[in-house]
């Protein structure tokens, strides 16, 4: 939606105050690194219906494809052609699969293969002009300019609804293409099949080894009036089929399988369902899915979309999206409650509820489980969301994040080897990045909830199951030598920066349940970090087992240096779980600021980020990178030192240049809603640097004011009157009307609900912070 | 095992009287045209344990390999190697799939892939000597010539059950192939994976799309002593792989998947169980499967087979054998009662149990089920055993083949184009070969048995929506025209007859029922076959809708002339519901008796035989084509003439000839235990001509004794005492000591218990069963 389409709709709504979800933008990020998709999805849904712009394979001839990197959630704005409407994406991710089950209405001739960007007439792909499009949560709008079709989507948690408003007189086909998918490959689809059950019902599903190994999506696909006729095309038939089936399978034979199909569907012109909207005869597909069977996705369609209207769905999906959202009111510019509300919404698509209604879901183990006091999620990219996003949660949406934490413990015990979930997609194990990062979502949970107290003891099992496995790289060597060694992996340095942090979680955890003896064990592993610092440069660097660093590290280079998406200049200063001796690391204070002021300002030449996929001029801020993850703590680092003021300084910086209400608005991928969830804690004036223990490191607010409501009913109330780009430093804090010196505010602070006022001023308060108990946390102390 | 080792083998039993079970020789068969496999399996079980001789892909390039035929159930004896041991098979076929989890033993070096069988020596493949080979019912053993491994297996009904001793000082691996399969090509393998669980348990599942267009074989597997180190290559990788995976995903990974999967095993020489029988040392693998999931083989493994040694199991499978064959007890030559026993052995391996220990299977709708009320059952080959088959076990094995019909009724009602099985495999519908004749198989179960009457309206609705469905070929034109045209269907004329047999089934079980409308109808259908006979020379001739017959008729030819697997000759005689009325259609009992007598004399030229894969020397009698179903009943057809005694002649001339105790023995396929059947009912002097009604056709005895009890206690005697290849004709019968004239014998008389004397003699009895009275059923009359 461009920005005037975008006022003409908000202004259609009249003159009382607007809902949150009003404010959400989901074209916000849909072009460029940010990877999100416009689509329409429910809160936590696993279905998110959303339009396909391109089909890029991700391998020919088993060589990578670097374009589709562009496509990982399926949608790039600058695209002008759409191929379809799928029912499941990963939003923001920096890895790209899923696209499962296309649809596509069709007038005119029947076409059955995509078509090409370049000519969309070809296929059944439809061009579109992008002003035709509407977002808002829970919905997604778009008129197919060949066809003239306008598609409307909707969806509840397991079904996306689809309206399609056909011009009169015209045919009225649909298309179902099972052949389709993101990070698709010759092969992908492993096996797909469709039962039509009646004239108004099909069921099916369809296996992939996509980068979920083997993703099952059943399905169950209602129409809302009756098929005519039917058939498919298998695309490449790949067996001989013999002379034993005598008829036609090719045509309304209930009975499709294979590994290639696309198949049509032809409906009656006319007695469509009414669309009060929209000019023309409608036809309404509710399409649900499960991981499950095809009975679960039948199920799923009874319970959330049987016997309801394109509209009741639609209303519904807006409530669900306002009471979500409603957990935080703002006052602010339009440009920043767009940002504000539409960031909140990105923290709530992923994770992804991953179970049917009647609470079966597909294991890692891949077996048919019941999820037993518990909601089971999927869609955990850890390495991203660890930081941020599952901390916010666990503010915000505390019984979700516990029921994440609780699914991260079942995909531990279903998995062959035992660990904590890497990456967690659709019951598979994605082992993407490094680390084991899951030990720090668990931690902060404890540490944060004591009403998981009876599950402590489960989660620490499975925190030392992790950190102890033989299949994390070089972690038996980590153990032994306190480092990675470089001889043995790529990554050794920032695994173990990594696993130091993570053993950190550990040793917090531990020490929470008062398992002493672990506590130990890991508060040793947690200091390993300080083996990989170089004291000649005073930089991390990759060690050799002999105990070498490396002698030529280019701390500006991203790749082969030693640090996994991240250079030294950035990696260096992640150590969130012990600043103070970090400093000592670097060289002590002076040498530390003198980096850390110089990592914002330096002019990092184009060489270190052209053609690199995570890192781009749009994410930068000097060399800082913050369009990837390991430097989201970095502007809070001043706090450990005697300029605290500074983080204030660059937070507001950060913030407006890498969040804009824009389409390409986003500097770096959103990384399901951990970017976001950056840019919510940092308006709010407080950010998680190590998430595992219990303190918010106070950087600067954003919004003039904020109320967060909790769970359990308090509400945070942040004020900041006067803050503007040019009142961006803090004062003087005042906490439930009493001065509040701490550089700090611990959780159970927060949880009780609390107001915090902060004081703003054009210049820094110099001398806020600098005593040594209002610091933050540090593991060691100086 | 050539008659010199099984004498040897019987010798050593000792001077009690033999059991049952110790006259099977599963080799009989199993080469040439039997399609039997010589391995191990219980009664009925779905794991059938056998070695596959050869891999012969069914098609190369899009084109079908006639040789894979010869394949159909793994083994050709005429083969000197063994590929390895799987363990589905199917029995005597004349179509070919399965073949799945094959496990090879290994010595030395590393071989994953299975060599070829002219240089064996380049894969994991074994060269054999026969002559060390072992086979009896649920055990079979080979010695591996290369490796010198002894190679022992046992099943129960879901599990198989490997003992290999290796010879002392050898290394002990065992490779299991993934990729390897009956019917294979490439791409069959769907999806595939292993989960090593614990050093002595894997468990896993392949889905393959052969024959059975989507079969999941999930399986749990143990082994005697823990696995020292494991691996696996994937033979053709497909997909780019990503960095991601940071470690050896193909050594001692526990978690491996893939579409092309060969994986190894490696034990510990010394320490395996003990082997009175062999020297060296032993590893015993215990691999149960299942239909529904991985949990489902381990219940599986753990019910069937977890804490018993092989000699425990393999005795256990051999009392259930002995159980089973222990119905008929009878007198005659070593090799007449190793044919009968062998022919009952063999109706008892298909149809098998498709159901786990806890009652679930996977549904031809796809849906996992839970059999409540009967056990479920696959491998329906019905073209085949609706003729003999489902009578025997209905007659013998009640219980079983009621639950057999059940399982047809939860097909059709799962089947999403609504119609009882054609050729049911696995959770699949394989639409193999012609006609509705699950219909036979419900109505004769009908008919025979009283206590499915609270089931009869389900099974007639069943009946109704198999013969009114439009995926037959040309069934709605039959419906109109009364026979199918040939300007729509090949093979319009044998539809045409099996249709109306069928049709009469229906009628039958609609009179049972009192559906009289119903019955009114499809007395009308039963009597389309009349339309089909050309009067010009009364031979069932292919008509054109236009009414007009095929003009130039080779009646001699197989293919091509309107008929499926059989020229017009043998299905001339195919109406076994209304013999008076096909001997009018003839020409009347002059000219259908000279037709008769000429198929048994007539000498077929060797171009209607030639490469014709189901008619071949072997199963000729002049030109009666015994090795193919059509004409099983046609020997009887003299009953209705004034002719009977000649059935009696020519019974014994096709039993002679065509069953021998020989590897060779049997004159065509099996079918899934069909042809034994037919054996076993004309050993017994009677046979079943038209399922579907209670009569069973007096033939001649074949054994001077034979006491066949049933499960409901009673037992039907039968006494020839005088029976020769000379005195092959019956004088007279007595029922019960009374004198019996009859040329039937109803079920009801069988059900009860009988004794049937025959007096045998060289000199037909000329007069007997001419009396009207003494006919069988015929639907009409003169």
């Amino acid at each position: 939606m461009t920005k005037a389409v975008l006022t003409l709709f908000l202004a259609s709504l009249g003159p009382m105050a607007k809902a949150q979800a009003e404010y959400v933008n989901p074209f916000i990020g849909t072009e460029g690194m940010g990877h999100c998709f416009p689509g329409a999805c429910a809160p936590f849904g696993i279905v998110q219906l959303s339009p396909e712009t391109d089909t890029i394979p991700h391998n020919v001839d088993g060589h990578y494809q670097g374009r589709v990197y562009d496509y990982c959630s399926g949608y790039q704005h600058t695209d002008n052609t759409i191929v379809g409407f799928s029912h499941t994406h990963l939003s923001g991710t920096g890895h790209s699969d899923l696209g499962d089950i296309l649809i596509m209405p069709q007038t005119g001739n029947l076409q059955l293969n995509p078509g090409t960007k370049e000519n969309p007439s070809g296929g059944y792909r439809q061009r579109i002009d992008h002003a035709s499009e509407q977002a808002s949560p829970g919905f997604y709008a778009v008129t197919l300019a060949d066809n003239g079709v306008r598609a409307e989507m909707t969806a509840t948690q397991r079904t996306g609804i689809h309206r399609y408003t056909f011009p009169n007189d015209s045919d009225q086909r649909i298309i179902i293409d099972l052949l389709h998918g993101i990070y698709n490959y010759d092969g992908k689809v492993l096996w797909s099949t469709i039962r039509v059950v009646n004239d108004t019902l099909l069921t099916g599903y369809r296996i992939t080894d996509g980068w979920a190994r083997s993703n099952y999506t059943y399905f169950a696909i209602s129409f809302s009036k009756p098929i005519q006729s039917y058939g498919y095309r298998d695309m490449k038939r790949e067996k001989y089929m013999g002379f034993w089936r005598k008829f036609d399978i090719y045509h309304n034979f209930p009975d499709i399988a294979g590994r290639n199909i696309v198949a049509y569907f032809d409906f009656q012109k006319g007695n469509g369902e009414s669309n009060k909207e929209q000019k023309g005869d409608t036809l309404v597909v509710k399409v649900a899915l499960s991981g499950v069977s095809m009975q679960g996705a039948l199920k799923n369609l009874q319970a959330e979309a049987a016997g309801k209207t394109f509209d009741q769905i639609r209303e519904e999906t807006r409530k669900s999206w306002e009471h979500e959202l409603g957990c935080i009111v703002c006052e602010g510019t339009v440009d920043q409650k767009t940002m504000l509300y539409t960031s909140l919404y990105h923290t709530m698509i992923n994770p992804s509820i991953y179970m049917d209604i009647d609470r079966r879901y597909r294991g890692l183990d891949g077996e048919i489980h019941q999820a037993e006091g518990f909601d089971n999620y999927t869609v955990f990219s850890i390495w991203d969301t660890y930081r941020a996003l599952h901390p916010l949660l666990g503010l915000l949406k505390t019984s979700r994040n516990n029921n994440m934490v609780r699914s991260m413990l079942h995909h531990q015990q279903q998995n062959i080897v035992g660990t904590l979930p890497v990456w967690s997609l659709m019951g598979n194990e994605g082992w993407c990045m490094t680390g084991y990062h899951a030990v720090s979502v668990l931690a902060d949970a404890m540490v944060k909830n004591e009403s998981l107290r009876p599950e402590y003891e489960n989660f620490l099992k499975a925190m030392l199951a992790t950190a102890n496995s033989k299949w994390f790289p070089s972690l038996n060597e980590y153990k032994q030598l306190g480092y990675c060694p470089y001889d043995r992996d790529g990554t050794a340095a920032s695994n173990t920066l990594e696993y130091a942090f993570d053993d950190w979680s550990i040793y917090n955890a531990a020490l929470t349940i008062g398992a002493d003896s672990i506590a130990d064990q890991f508060r040793t592993r947690a200091l390993n970090y300080r083996n990989t610092y170089d004291p000649s440069c005073g930089f991390a660097s990759p060690r050799y087992k002999n105990g070498n660093f490396k002698s030529d590290l280019d701390p500006y280079q991203t790749y082969g240096e030693g640090f996994i998406e991240g250079n030294s200049w950035n990696f260096s200063f992640h150590v969130p779980h012990d600043p103070v001796g970090l400093i000592q690391c670097v060289g002590g204070e002076r040498e530390f600021l003198k980096k850390l002021d110089q990592l914002f300002v330096m002019d990092l030449p184009e060489k270190y980020y052209k053609d690199n996929e995570d890192i781009t001029a749009d994410c930068l801020v000097g060399g800082y990178v913050h369009g990837n993850e390991p430097s989201h703590h970095v502007p809070y680092l001043y706090a450990w030192t005697s300029q605290p003021w500074k983080t204030q300084q660059w937070l507001r910086t950060i913030m407006n240049k890498m969040y804009r209400n824009e389409i390409r608005g986003l500097g770096g991928n959103d990384d399901c809603g951990q970017m976001s969830a950056w840019y919510i804690f940092t308006a709010m004036g407080f950010y998680p640097v190590a998430p595992g223990c219990d303190q918010y490191v106070i950087g600067a607010p954003y919004l003039p004011y904020m109320k967060i409501t909790l769970e359990n009913g308090h509400a945070i109330e942040i004020k900041a009157p006067r803050v503007s780009d040019k009142n961006r430093y803090v004062q003087r804090v005042l906490l439930n009307g009493k001065p509040y010196d701490k550089l700090y505010i611990t959780h159970s602070l927060l949880s009780q609900g609390c107001i915090i006022e902060f004081e703003m001023s054009p210049k820094p308060n110099m001398k806020r912070g600098l005593r040594p108990f209002d610091k933050p946390y540090s593991m060691t102390q100086p």
